[in-house]
């Protein structure tokens, strides 16, 4: 059984001021952290478990999982050995800095250089928290469809990466990746965009890259 | 082009109060309005056109459709012939009653019997705001998953109704049917389950009658 922590809404003055600090003592704790956003069933956890699963041998992956209620992600990731906790929102539909320190705080970190924050699955409320995170990574599925990018313009203005999963099922779902890229880069043209199938390990290995680069960028 | 209504908080002491109002005022003009909620890219706009186009001969049907930003599903509506009216939240996570009372004050909805509002695509924040509409309609889509009901069980809970969409991919995602109803009618015995694709017009005709059975029943 996973372990869970009850959270209830952080009450500090600053979340701003909270996110730069914990940010700050992360990195000189040698721990990356991402913070990764998407709506419901867009395949955060089947991407987690494979990315866990490749990167394995070379590097420990923690993940908090935050849900609202249940703890069946959780479950999932400790099934692959790796280092997991379970966080409850208290109905709260976002995490913030505090709610993340506390979740870190649960697990024994010393061995991790990568933590995955599995952020609440909700496309509006994640993005306007700093969570403390190094890295902001969205995820797109593909049968969430291509229009996404003007539907929710503050997530995708906002991330980082995007990671667009399922690729496997683009032709049923007529999903036009190239019209998708351009919606996003008019809004972010920064972002780096990473289309994957955990199915099939299309793409896996680009975005594995990713997360190596940061790292060693981040931790120096 | 569809016309707009930038909207922004209700500033009222009681938004249940506003909402039992609006839902008694409705019936008395002869306006049976359900309220759709979903994940982003559940396909409810994809529903609707179906539903708007195989009960146009007998029953009018218009369209508010909130979002935070642009107005792609309102164009995708009124390409059909119905009425439809697009509402920005202005950043908002979902709609509250007077956001819904503003919307359907900007269409002539005189000759129209059933209003759907499309919710923001959310799955947590909606569940919390009676809009006033007589019936709340979740949709799950089947790519999300048979474990949503797990993860956001206000939403399962409250609805009177849930629409499990793109049924047509449940082999490829092999999403367990049984067990997501299971689930369901655990958190909410009385909920009625209709699984459909609009894509192969599947469960249209059960959906069609449920909203046919309610419009009679509210309306009288």
């Amino acid at each position: 059984m996973a372990r869970v922590i009850e959270l209830h809404k952080s009450v500090t003055e600053s979340n701003d001021k909270d996110a730069d600090q914990l940010r700050k003592e992360l990195k000189e704790k040698g721990l990356f952290l991402i913070n990764l956003m998407s709506s419901p069933g867009s395949g955060k956890t089947t991407l987690l478990s494979r990315t866990i699963t490749d990167m394995k041998p070379e590097v420990e992956i923690a993940v908090l999982e935050a849900d609202i209620e249940s703890d069946v992600d959780a479950e999932r990731i400790e099934a692959l050995g790796a280092k997991s906790i379970q966080v409850h929102t208290d109905g709260m539909c976002h995490m913030d800095a505090g709610m993340t320190r506390a979740g870190l705080e649960g697990m024994d970190l010393s061995e991790v250089q990568i933590a995955f924050l599995e952020n609440v699955g909700n496309l509006i409320c994640p993005a306007e928290f700093d969570t403390g995170a190094h890295k902001n990574v969205m995820i797109l599925s593909v049968p969430e469809g291509d229009d996404k990018p003007l539907k929710y313009p503050l997530m995708f203005s906002m991330c980082d990466a995007l990671v667009i999963t399922k690729t496997d099922t683009m032709s049923y779902f007529s999903f036009d990746i190239k019209k998708c890229i351009e919606h996003v880069k008019k809004l972010n043209p920064d972002v780096e965009i990473f289309p994957v199938s955990a199915k099939t390990g299309e793409g896996m290995r680009d975005w594995e890259d990713y997360l190596k680069r940061n790292m060693a960028a981040i931790l120096g």
